[in-house]
C-alpha cells in the first residue's frame, strides 16, 4: 500500500491498509465464534477460520457495498456466510452487531500503529540519549524569537529534543489499555445476553474476546468515544515533539547557519547541487496535518447522541487511519532523520562567536552577587542534560 | 479505488485516485514536451506520448521513490526518461521543475472534483426546485433551538435547502479559475526563460501549458498558496450545505416526527426492523471532518516561506486529495438523498396541529396594528420560495 | 468579566480573565523574589508584597505595553521596579525570563480552571449516578442511527453519560501535575545558576518556586509544551463528553419525543409559548468549537524551535484562556443542566411501545439457544448500571 | 479595549468589541424602529433614540442576562423598554426576533473589520509595490526547502509578498455584499408581514433597515450560514499571507542570514543585546490560531436544522468576533512591519554569492539550446514584477 501524494507512507506497510482493516474484522469474528463455541454456547461444529475464507481481492467488494448498510460489517458477512456455510454461517456475529467489529478491529489496527510509534521511539531516544552525550560539552548558540539570546551546547538542545520525545511517550502511555467493544445492538449486551443466558456470562464472553484478540475488556462505549480522541491526542502529539525536531532541522541546516545537517540529503529535479533536508520536510509537513484531524476526532466524539451516532462515529474510522498511517511515517522518518543527523561543530562554536557579546545578563547577575562569572555561562544544561539521560534509561528499561 | 473505512468513497471513482494523480502529471510534462516543440525550442523529435511510457502498475514504484526528494516527479521522470530514451528524454521536463508538475497536476485532480461537484449540485437544484414547488402550501412546524415555533410550509424549508445550495455553488463559482504552475525552480522562470530566450516567449511557455490542458495561465504561485486553500474553502462549504439537509432529514426521520425519510433506508446486522437514514448518516459524517481538512489547508498556505516551503506545501497534496473525494461523494450521496426522499405531509400537519397555540406573536402583531390576522401565520413563505426557484433557475440556464 | 457574545460567561467569574491572570504574574515574580532571599541570595529588604504595586487598573496600560516585547512582562516589570524602588526593585525577576513568568502564571489560572471543573464534575457525577439509580427501571426506547432499535432503560442512558463523564475525569486525571517554569532565558537555568552559584542550587530556587506556588518542580519546558496541549486535550475531552449530554437533551425535549426537559427552560424574544433547552443549546455550542481551539494548541506546539519560538508559544495563550473559560462556562452549565433536568417516563414508555416489534433480534437468539426470551431484552442494562454507579463512587471517594 | 494575552490587541481598538457589539445592537433596533414608522406602520412617537437609552456601563448587566435566553436580546429588550417607554417600548423590536438583531449586528461589526483590514492592506500594497520596484535589480539568493536554490532579486521577493496579498485582497473583494438579516421567528417574515399588511411590504422593511445601516438587502438567511463562514475563510486567507510575508522577516532576520530586519526591533526583559522581529512573531502567531477559528465556523454552519439551529448559530459570535480581531491586529501589525523593513542589500548579495555554484540547471539549459547563457538567471523576474506591480496599482485604483 502506498500513497502517491504522501511521500514516504510505505514506511507504514500494511498499518492500518484496507487489507488489514479487512484481516482485523475477520479476526474479531473469528475470536467471537470461538468465544461462543469455548462457553458451550455454539456447538463445536461452529468453530471456522475466517481468516481463509475473505482475502484482499475482496477489499473492493466489501467497500463497495458498505455504503448500503453505512459500515462494512453487513457486506463482509453476507460474503462469510456464503462461502462458510452450515453452523459457522448460523452462528457468525450473533450476540455482536456492526459497531462492535468495526470498533474492535479499529482498537487492533490502532494498537498495531502504537506499537510500531513505541519501537521507532525508542531507537529515537536511544540515539539521542547518545547525541545529547557525546555533544554535552560542545558550544553552541541558544536563539529564541529566532535571534541569538545565550550560549548553550549542542548536548543541551539534544537533550530539549529528548525531552520532547520523553514527554510524548509518557502521553502515549497514558493512553486507557485500548479496549474491546462487545455491547451489541444499543450498548445493553442484549444479544449476548440472551444468549448467554445472564449478564455474568454476557461479560465473561466479552472477557474472552478480549482476552484472545490482546485487547482489554471493557464496558460498551458506543456513545463515550474518548478512546478514540484521546488515541488522535497520542498521535499528535508524537508529531508534535518530531516537528519540533524537523524545524530544528530545517533551520539548522540552512547553509548560512550550517550546524546540523540530514546524512543523505534529497535532490532536485533540476537543481544539481541541492540538498535538501527532505526527512525534516516531510516530519514537517505531518506536524502540519495532524492537529486537524486529531480535531475531527473531537467534533465526531462530541456528535454522540442516542445508543449510536448519526454520522459521529461514522467521521471516526478513516480519520483515525490517516492519522494513524501519517504518525507511523513519520516516526520511522524522525528515525532514520536522527540516525543520519551530522552536527558541526566547528560552525556551531564560530555562529556563537560571531553572535557577539551576549553575556550582558551574566555580568548584570554577577554585578549583584559580586561574584566572578562562571566562564561559559551554559548553567545548569550538563544537570539538565543527565536528567534527560536518566529519563530515557528509566523508559528503555520498561518493557 | 475505494476505501473500506469511507463507505460510498466508491462513488468518487477515479477522482483524485494515485491512478489518476499518476495521469495528470503524465499530461503535464507531455503538454510541456508539445509546448517546446511547438515553439521550436526542442525538436520535434521530442514529442512523444508520455501516457503509453507509465501505467498504473507504475504506481507503487513511483510513490516509494518519492520519498527520497519529497516529491514523485524526480522517480517519475526516471521512468520516463529509460522508457522513452532519445531526444523525448532529453528534452523532458527542460524549464520546469517538480513544483510545476505537481502543482498543475492537482489543479487537473481538482477540475474533475469541481467538474463533478457541479454536475451532481445541478441535479440536486433541478430536485430541491421542484421539490420546494410541490409542497409550498404544505403545512409544517417550524423549529428554533429544536422546538415548536411557528407555522411554515415543507416548501418553505426545501426553500432554505435551495439557497443553502446555491449560496454553496457561488462560492465556488467564486473561486478564480485554476491556473497552471509554470514558475520553475524558484518561481521566476529561469530556465524557461533561458529556454525561449526571453521572459515574454518563457510567458508564452507557460499559456501554450496552460492551453493545452485548459487551465488558466497564471504567473508562479510556489508561495501564494491560496488558489489551494479557497479551493478546499469551497468544497467545506458545499459540505456544510449538505450537511444542513442531511440533520434535517435524520432528526424528520425519527419516527416519533416522522416527516421525512429516505426512499430507500439502510438495513442493520442484527435488527431487521430498521430503516437507517444512511446517506444522511454518511453525509453528516462529511461535513464532520471537513472543516478540519480545509483548515489544514490553511495552516499549510501560512506556512509559505522562501520561494517553496519545507513542509507546507508538502502538507496540502493529500490534504486536498482526501477533501476533495469526501466531497465528490457527499455530493453523489445528496443528490442520492434527495432523488429518493420521501415526505409524509399527513405528519407534518399533524405535528404543527399538535404543536398547540404557536400564535401569540401574531396576535401581539395584530393587536398592534388593529388587523384581522392572516389565516396561516407563514408570512412570505411563498414569495420567498419563488425567489429561491428564480434564483434556481438562473443558476441552471448558466453553462 | 464577561462576554456578551459567549452567553454564560459569567459563570467563570475571573478564571483566566485579565486580572487574574496579572494577579498571576504577581504571585510568580514574588515567590521568586521570596526564594531568593530565602535562599540567601538576595537581602531580607528585597522582599516585597508585590500584589499591592500593581492592581486591575493597570491591565489596560500592561496590555498595550506588551506588543513592543511581544509579552506583557517587560512593561509590567517596568511598573514594578517604578513603585517599589530599592531593593525589590533591584533584585525582581532576576534569574527568570519572561517565558518563565508567563508559563508559570498560565499554569496557576489553568490550575483554577481544572480545579473548578473537577468540582463541577464531581457534582454532576454524584447527580448522575442518582439519576441512573433512580430510573434504572423505567423502560426506554435505545435508538441507533435516529432510528428505534431496542428496548433499553432511562437508568442506562445515563449510565452512559455518567460514563462519558468518568472517562473525561479520567483523562483530566491523567494530566502530568502542572509544572513550574523556571529556565531563564533560553531554559539552560544560566542566570539562576550564576545567581546561586551551582546548578543545584539554580534546581533548588526552582522547587522553592513551585512549593511556593503549590506548582510541580520542573525542568525548563521552552520549547516542549506538551502540558500546554494535553491539558487542551483534557478540556475539550470534556467538553465532548458534556455535548453528548447535551445532544440527547436537545433531541430528546423535542415535544414529538418528550422524554427530557431542562426545568427551566429559555423563553424567546418573540414566541411566548417557547420553552427552549437553552443550556443545552450553549454547552452543545462549546463542544462544537472546543476542538479547534486544542488543535490549534498541537499547532503551536509544533512550531517549536529554537530555545523559545518565534510565534509558537505566543499562540498559545490566548488560546488556552478562552478554551479554559469557555470549558468551566459548559462544566457549569452542564452541572445546572443535570440538576435541573426532569424525566416523563410515562413518554418514554410509550415511545418505546409506539416504536413496534423490535424483538427480530431477540427471537433470532431465542430460536438460536431454544431459551426462553427474556422478557424485556434489556440485556446486562442493570449491570452495566451498577459498574457505572461503583466507577462513580470510586472517583468520588478519591480526594 | 485590550486582551493582556493577545499583545497588540489595542490595535483593533473598539472594533467588534463588546461595546462596538453593544451599540451595533442598539442601531439594528433604531433602524428597524425607523422603518415601523417610516412606513407607516408604526406611529411617528414611536421613533426613539436607542443609542442614549443604553451605555457602555450597561454591557456587563447585558452580558450576565443573556444566558436565560441564550442570546443577549430578551435582555437588552427589557432594559430599553424599560428606559423608552410609551410608544416607542410598544413598538421596539416588534417583527423582528432575536436572530435579526444578534446576525445584523454581527454583520455590522464584521464590516468594520473588513474596512480597516481594507485600509491597513490598501497601505500594505502600496508599500510594498515601492519596496518591489526600489529593489527589483537587487541580487538575492533563492531558496527552497530552506537550501540555495537559484539567484532572484529582493524585488522579486516582494513582488511575491505583494501577489500574497493581491490574492488575499481578491478573496476578501469576492465576498457577498454584507446582508442585513429580517426574516423574524422562524425565517418566513411571518411578523413584519402581519405587520405590514403583505410580503411585498415585509421586503420593503427589511430593504429599509438595509439602506439604513449600509447593508445588502437579503432573503433570511437563519440556517444558511456561508456567509459567516466565508467571511472567516476571508479574514483567515489574509492571515495567511501576511504569515508568509513574517516567515520570511522572521528566517531572514537570523543575524546568520541577515538580509531582513524589523526596524525597530523589540527587546528582552534580561538579555540587553537583543532585537527581536518582535512584530514577525505575533503576525505568525495570528497565522497559527486563524485556521482552526475559521474551522469553527464551517462546523457551526453545518450544525444548521430546523429554521433555528441549537448551538451552531450561537458557536459563531465569539469565533468570528475573536478571528476578526486577530485579523485586524495582524493586518494593522504587518504594515507596521512593512513600513519599519530594511533590508541589507550587501548581506543579500554576499549570502548569494557564498552559496557557490548554483548555475548547473542554467549550464543545461545553455548546452540544450546552443545559447549563450544569461548573465543574472533571474529568468522572468522583472517582468514578473512589473505584473504585479500592475496588479496593485489596479486594485489601489479601484474605491
Amino acid at each position: 500500500m502506498t500513497d502517491l501524494l504522501w511521500p514516504g507512507d510505505h514506511r507504514a506497510g500494511l498499518i492500518f491498509s484496507d487489507d488489514a482493516y479487512l484481516a482485523a474484522m475477520l479476526r474479531v469474528e473469528s475470536a467471537w465464534l470461538g468465544a461462543l463455541v469455548e462457553s458451550g454456547i455454539a456447538p463445536a461444529a461452529a468453530r471456522a477460520d475466517l481468516s481463509a475464507a475473505v482475502s484482499a481481492t475482496d477489499v473492493e467488494a466489501v467497500a463497495v457495498a458498505a455504503e448500503a448498510a453505512g459500515n462494512p460489517v453487513p457486506g463482509l458477512l453476507d460474503l462469510l456466510r456464503e462461502r462458510t456455510g452450515g453452523e459457522p454461517a448460523r452462528w457468525l456475529h450473533r450476540g455482536l452487531t456492526s459497531q462492535d467489529v468495526i470498533d474492535t478491529a479499529l482498537m487492533l489496527c490502532l494498537r498495531d500503529a502504537l506499537d510500531r510509534i513505541d519501537s521507532e521511539m525508542r531507537s529515537q531516544i536511544k540515539r539521542l540519549a547518545l547525541l545529547a552525550d557525546t555533544y554535552r560539552d560542545s558550544p553552541m548558540l541558544a536563539r529564541t524569537l529566532a535571534q541569538p539570546a545565550l550560549p548553550t551546547t549542542v548536548g543541551m538542545k539534544f537533550g530539549q529534543w529528548l525531552n520532547g520525545l520523553l514527554d510524548a511517550a509518557d502521553c502515549v502511555r497514558a493512553l486507557p489499555e485500548l479496549p474491546v467493544q462487545a455491547g451489541g445492538a444499543t450498548g445493553t449486551m442484549a444479544a449476548a445476553t440472551e444468549l448467554s443466558g445472564s449478564p455474568v456470562a454476557a461479560g465473561d464472553l466479552s472477557r474472552q474476546l478480549a482476552d484472545t484478540l490482546g485487547l482489554a475488556n471493557s464496558r460498551p462505549w458506543h456513545t463515550t468515544r474518548s478512546i478514540i480522541s484521546r488515541a488522535g491526542d497520542a498521535l499528535v502529539t508524537c508529531c508534535d515533539a518530531w516537528g519540533h525536531i524537523a524545524n530544528d532541522v530545517s533551520a539548522g541546516s540552512r547553509p548560512e547557519i550550517g550546524e546540523l545537517a540530514e546524512g543523505r540529503g534529497g535532490g532536485s529535479s533540476t537543481m544539481p547541487h541541492k540538498s535538501n533536508p527532505v526527512l525534516s520536510v516531510l516530519i514537517r509537513r505531518a506536524a502540519l496535518v495532524a492537529p486537524a484531524q486529531a480535531a475531527a476526532l473531537h467534533t465526531a466524539s462530541a456528535a454522540s447522541v442516542d445508543e449510536r451516532a448519526d454520522g459521529g462515529w461514522h467521521a471516526e474510522w478513516a480519520t483515525l487511519r490517516t492519522l494513524g498511517r501519517h504518525a507511523v511515517v513519520a516516526a520511522a522518518q524522525t528515525t532514520a532523520l536522527l540516525s543520519g543527523l551530522t552536527v558541526d561543530t566547528d560552525r556551531a562554536a564560530a555562529n556563537l562567536a560571531d553572535a557577539g557579546d551576549l553575556l550582558g545578563e551574566q555580568r548584570a547577575m554577577a554585578e549583584l552577587t559580586g561574584s566572578t562569572a562562571r566562564p561559559d555561562y551554559s548553567g545548569a544544561a550538563g544537570h539538565l542534560i543527565d536528567a534527560a539521560l536518566r529519563r530515557a534509561h528509566h523508559l528503555l528499561e520498561e518493557t
